[in-house]
């Protein structure tokens, strides 16, 4: 029975505690760069955490991702000799300072995660003409990237820690990889268990973005249109409490 | 402590209940066209939904995302005169039969649904160099889709139903929302209460395309290259039972 006034069947419903563990899995989700321990990652939890990507929306049920398991070490030092490349030019795009924190940063796990995941994107999945990617040809890659994102929050949820590694150069990965035309590396993933998470975004405790207040970043209608009325009042007044109330909680959720 | 055999702090560690209600998310999250009911979204359910999407990972913590709230009957009118017309445009597009099909198929839900928000992407958010950005510019499009993805776990978990509407012509879009030059509109989202969630994909359901088996889509060191060691084996057999055990717990869920 569908109408306007009826409620979700029960079996549709989710307890307190189960939202309760979605939003702790989404703000303890961490970029982990290092901190891999040597501990192999099951084929049953892999399983799970690729059936997490597996069940991700994806534009006209077109599931276009594939995922590129890479355990060898010889696999791993090309990519990781594209990284150095590609960091060393990064690196070179920076002004004075930023250029001396930026080449101290770590920005890849490639060599000391056991397992490194290349989840890539077949445009040509499901023909030419796809449902929902008529007007927006990306369509297709932002799937993909639903799929990371909830691999991300599966592997953390599972103990491991999950890296992206964006610094390299597209075309001589795919090289490497040996991607057909139409398939686009969309994310190079590290994984593996850890020894411990950070409470905070490492770029973040380095002091070079801030998190910004998303009161900023919201608005009515258009973009930097604003609202006065009671709901938008009351919604601002608890995104500021609920941000204030996550960091602090990010903080104690340390223990030094 | 950080070496090779030290394990997460207690405090990191996730039960098996959490695992369990993050995987129940993700199995259960649908992209929901109708079943929107009148039942008002509170700005105290909002403010935990929309933090979610904050909390996403983005390229060099650049965080390009801002969200835009429509409530307003003018604005929804003026994005749904958008999508008739991709609509119409798409529908041509298929042949024969499969037109037929896509012109029955129910592919937005934006004048049902209390809210509509568009989740954008600053490409000048954090000026021209940003660190993981320097090779794939697309890295930040990417990071905003992780924000729709967190927002899309959490509106489920709250029982929101969400969906993504991206039959429109982002360039008219941006016109409509008041977007400047270098702000991208990339996900366009219906969100409320609903009656039920289905217990599978709509297009699933309609034979319009089959869930994929995962053991195709999964490569070893390169595309198309397969593995035949025993951890290859083992997790051949556990992704082949564990998405049956999806599929059939999917069916289950429905109860008629």
């Amino acid at each position: 029975m569908e109408n306007a006034h009826s409620t979700p069947t029960p079996q549709h419903q989710f307890s307190a505690s189960e939202r309760q563990a979605l939003y702790r899995t989404i703000y303890s989700r961490r970029d982990v760069r290092g901190q891999f321990t040597d501990e192999p990652i099951t084929p049953e939890m892999l399983s799970r955490v690729m059936m997490a990507a597996h069940y991700a929306p994806s534009v006209g049920f077109m599931q276009p991702w594939s995922f590129i398991l890479i355990r060898s070490d010889e696999t791993k030092q090309k990519v990781h000799a594209l990284f150095t490349k590609a960091h060393g030019e990064a690196a070179d795009m920076f002004d004075g300072d930023k250029r001396e924190t930026y080449r101290n940063l770590k920005l890849e796990g490639i060599l000391e995660a056991p397992l490194n995941i290349c989840i890539t994107c077949d445009k040509d999945r499901a023909g030419p003409v796809v449902i929902g990617r008529t007007h927006i040809p990306e369509m297709d890659l932002y799937s993909t990237v639903c799929a990371v994102q909830n691999l991300w929050l599966a592997a953390r949820a599972e103990g491991l820690g999950m890296g992206w590694v964006s610094i390299l150069d597209q075309e001589r990965l795919k090289d490497v990889l040996d991607l057909p035309e139409n398939v686009v590396p969309v994310a190079y993933l590290c994984l593996g268990h850890v020894s411990q998470f950070h409470d905070k975004p490492e770029l973040q405790k380095a002091g070079w973005r801030p998190r910004l207040p998303i009161e900023e970043l919201t608005h009515f209608e258009g973009f930097e249109q604003s609202a006065d009325d009671a709901f938008a009042t009351e919604l601002f007044q608890n995104l500021r409490q609920e941000q204030k109330r996550i960091e602090s909680g990010l903080s104690d959720a340390v223990g030094g």
